[in-house]
């Protein structure tokens, strides 16, 4: 099988440098193009040391004669940016993964509202698939065009995934309190972003809403129990990887076998693992594309607590994509994601 | 005015590692004696180096005559150790402060079950306050017995406070999203508690159940609103210091000012910050005696999120202490408390 | 006694930030102005949360006639910011405290060579006295002006001082390997300061040579054993606060009694603590003025090994700034830099 | 060819589960034991969730048959346990991997030295090769017994190789400031090794003589260029995996270019990887078993400058074990190992 051309935009923050970690090691991938208007000419691995020696291009200007010669593109861009550009890759037979929010709403609306612009292509966002393995997966074999899930959607649509497909929730209040570590917020030279700001503190942020809001309850909202209420609110953790979402509901259906539900449901799925009387930590999936998930019915009372934590930048960026990939090219889904969590 | 005999028993964990912090700078305070069974002979400044040259003192066993000479003993023991001498203490005349949880259950019965030790002195325990100046200041002033209120507590109960005093929310499901710093689990040899098992990586803990929410939901239920249901989930960050609780309830009075209310409520207040518009971060309060909150109603839904927090050594624990101690003696309440927070 | 009136020029960064949390308790100060030109008109509690309520003030932009009002004005500003205001304000009978290097060399050409300018004011710099008060102690009272020590140069110096002034070691070759928390690097958003780049890593850094060097090397040569040889490599370590610096030299003197030496020399300074037998970590000091020092020759060998710790932000930077402030003023050289180190 | 039958005997700490963790991806490896006296019965994947679904099997008491019907057996465990049952596993042909350090000091009189007991066999002693593939690499195909070698040992014998081969520095004063995260310790219940102890903060340790010392000594002393004075400290990092040695010497060849020197020197070798003016991070090897060395001559002086990085776990423990097993058993060197760093 002739290897897949793969090409990146915007190699140069952390999204990019994962995608060319596990892509560097993809048994099935060649990378043919990597892009960086602000980087051209410097060696990627100049920029990330860890790939020397594995990765051999320099970041390029973005050329569209490069990119449609791609199999595939990944988008790990700022918002925006791939919708500018989708079009015109899909004419070329391109497949376009994009792992920013560009066609993550499906209201361009919507969209418009939480991202502050106009949607530059609402025709396209129309045959974007979500792509959420577990939900999507035979939509994702076919589709042209991927909205990567947003690192936040991923962690908390599949901790509520099970209880709102089996309706045992009531979806007039979902609580998310979720925990990001600082990759998450990229790799920009802003102040509340260093060392200095961020370590040995916590915080919430972006309480009035934040963007993956509507995305989650959009998806939530297409599980079976119909339109959610939820009320998310992200924070800030003093370390680098990994997310943690602590779900809060009350159950309906007071006889409901929560373990059973959620062994069942993910029972088949490689890259979510439900865990019987656990108390995932983050560190448990770091560098791995794992979801790993416990629920709990605290004391006597009616209300599931769910916990679910990823790596925000493997199963919540990059690790999906790749999964994504995987599957749009009839590839075994778990191809160059097989490492191990980095434990300790 | 002479000088409060002060002794400390139990000091070599890092509540009582704090109390000699917080104490060797209180202008009123004559430290006499500070016991450790397993230390006893050590020079405490040898276990602790930054109290070189400032505490002079070395660990001595228990010993009643020592203690009984002072005029207010503060306990940093585990728990079931207070409720031991405490008696014995207050019929000498002794005032006593309880760090651990001795005293905080009203109930002799639930305090067992939480505990899983019977109590010892019943008849005592309900003479006992709960050392929360912001509550209880007046019955404070009178009291020989404190029980020091737990970290989690202290946090999650100042920010519930002004809205269950105000009767604005529904009180039959609060929820308490709360995350600690690793001092918080004590200064004990548990590969648990290594930097190499909590840094980088975070997890909820006994989401079954936390010995901490029968203590706040007792708290809740005194405020005007009636008895809560409250799910209470704690978490571990991998930091040293700081509790922030992120907590979720419903408004019943659509018409509520909620900046206003807590305003109010904490405008004498000098160890609570009222925020507005703000994302307290725990390192705006690390090393001192202030608790911070803000409040916030999320679009326009009816759900209240306010935010607190606190040091949990200091506002969570010895500085509270020492709060309480300042009024059961008469004293300015910010004595020896006047440290700003180490930021950054 | 009146209070001192007290300016700080270029109050946003985490010097300043320090200035303000140190001077807003101490007894004799009044803080008149903060000037910052980027950040005018806002309140400084806005910028740093754990001042609010204990500074009132507003940043504003640098103004002639309210810094000549002043008793002493700090500059916490890049280099060769001092160097251009110092002179008028020095005539209007303003003392000054420069916390950046331009003070600090005493030879302009030296200067110009490592900071890259010419130095604005040569005739002055030859006044400045270099704020080192265990050195140079009665030189500070009598100053005008301070150059205020590097946070490196203060841990390293500290450590040879005993020493080169008895003449003990061979000052051909002396090694100063030195590590600091991410807040010597200032607040700057620079990609290289953020949490994913700086936590969990480790680093040496400008192994070519370091801008401390030469003030290092400067101050050595002018205690008693003649120009010394200096290898100095700074390294920057995964946390906030801290410098530590294990320092290597061989002894020429084989009957040298180190603890005794050490002892003697620092018996009557107050913020210098000699351990005998220690590993003096950094977080004994973390918010103090202490600088902690221990000393070991190793095995049978001639190689004497001497650690020195400090925070970077207190000793290393504005706790000694105040430190040479009282010193200028006639104070008791401790006012305001009692506060023990916040461990853990 | 049949996989080989690898057993690991102390499967509970760091350097065992790293075994696990990159033996689980070998392709040509069965795992069949795994030892713990105090957590047998215990499913491996219950103490580390991170091999869950990978590893299946159980601790075990560890006992004389399975072992002996294992090709290799890797011993994870305290020093001293391994030079009790090695002879017996040799003569019954199995080949044995000792990560800890029974067999790396020739000398079984100053192995009792620092070890504190005597030497179980040494006559097995006499043959165990020292695993450093970059220095024995032909041994290493022939063994049946290696002592692989300690954390501080890689990174500071790597970054001396070169310059002591090629007998251009004087060996009459070896500096090797190291640096090591906490992992380094292993996973042991110690109060000083808990969070609260070791975060945000720095400090050397073992200034009056490691045990890595004599082990360095010894291997750099082989090199051409005689016995050699080392002086060594290590130091404790506030993160989990990671070593940095800074190294100190003087050049006596004044003339010699020393990145041609060590680029030459390390052309062939996979796992050392020569950056030219660089700044090796720790995070640049993060999970991974790369060695990241850079020269420096600092300024016109004759003081050469190395910085060496390696994973403690990895190259400095697991990953090197793996690569001897790799070599012993005419495997390519690489097998398993593949992993980039994780960074960031």
């Amino acid at each position: 099988m002739p290897k897949i051309k793969v090409g990146i935009v915007g190699g140069t923050g952390y999204t990019g440098a994962e995608l060319l970690r596990i892509l560097a090691l993809h048994p099935h991938v060649t990378l043919t193009t990597i892009t960086s208007r602000g980087e051209a000419g410097l060696p990627v691995a100049e920029l990330f040391p860890h790939l020397r020696g594995r990765i051999d291009l320099q970041f390029t200007v973005p050329n569209d004669e490069t990119l449609t010669n791609c199999d595939v593109v990944f988008f790990a861009t700022p918002n925006g940016t791939a919708m500018r550009s989708a079009p015109q890759l899909l004419n070329h037979g391109v497949r376009v993964i994009d792992l920013a929010a560009d066609f993550r709403l499906k209201d361009p609306a919507v969209w418009a509202h939480w991202y502050g612009m106009e949607h530059a292509c609402p025709n396209v966002l129309a045959e974007a698939v979500y792509g959420l393995p577990e939900l999507n997966r035979e939509s994702i074999r076919q589709a042209r065009l991927i909205a990567n899930p947003g690192c936040y959607p991923t962690a908390v649509t599949l901790g509520f995934l099970p209880l709102l497909e089996a309706q045992v929730i009531d979806s007039s209040w979902l609580i998310a309190d979720a925990k990001s570590g600082a990759s998450g917020a990229g790799r920009k030279a802003e102040t509340g972003l260093l060392m200095a700001e961020i370590g040995e503190s916590f915080k919430a942020y972006a309480v009035n809403g934040h963007r993956h809001a509507p995305e989650i309850a959009q998806t939530l909202g297409q599980l079976g129990s119909g339109a959610v209420n939820l009320t998310f609110v992200p924070h800030l953790l003093p370390m680098i990887r990994g997310i943690e979402a602590t779900l809060y509901a009350r159950l309906t259906d007071d006889n409901c076998d929560l373990e059973r539900l959620f062994a069942e449901r993910y029972a088949t799925e490689t890259f979510v693992d439900f865990m019987p009387n656990g108390h995932p930590d983050t560190r448990s999936v770091r560098g791995s594309n794992m979801c790993r998930v416990a629920v709990t019915r605290q004391g006597a009372s009616n209300v599931v607590i769910v916990q679910s934590v990823i790596d925000n930048l493997v199963k919540g960026a990059a690790g999906q994509a790749v999964q994504n990939m995987n599957l749009m090219f009839g590839l075994n889904e778990t191809l160059g994601l097989d490492a191990l969590a980095l434990l300790p």
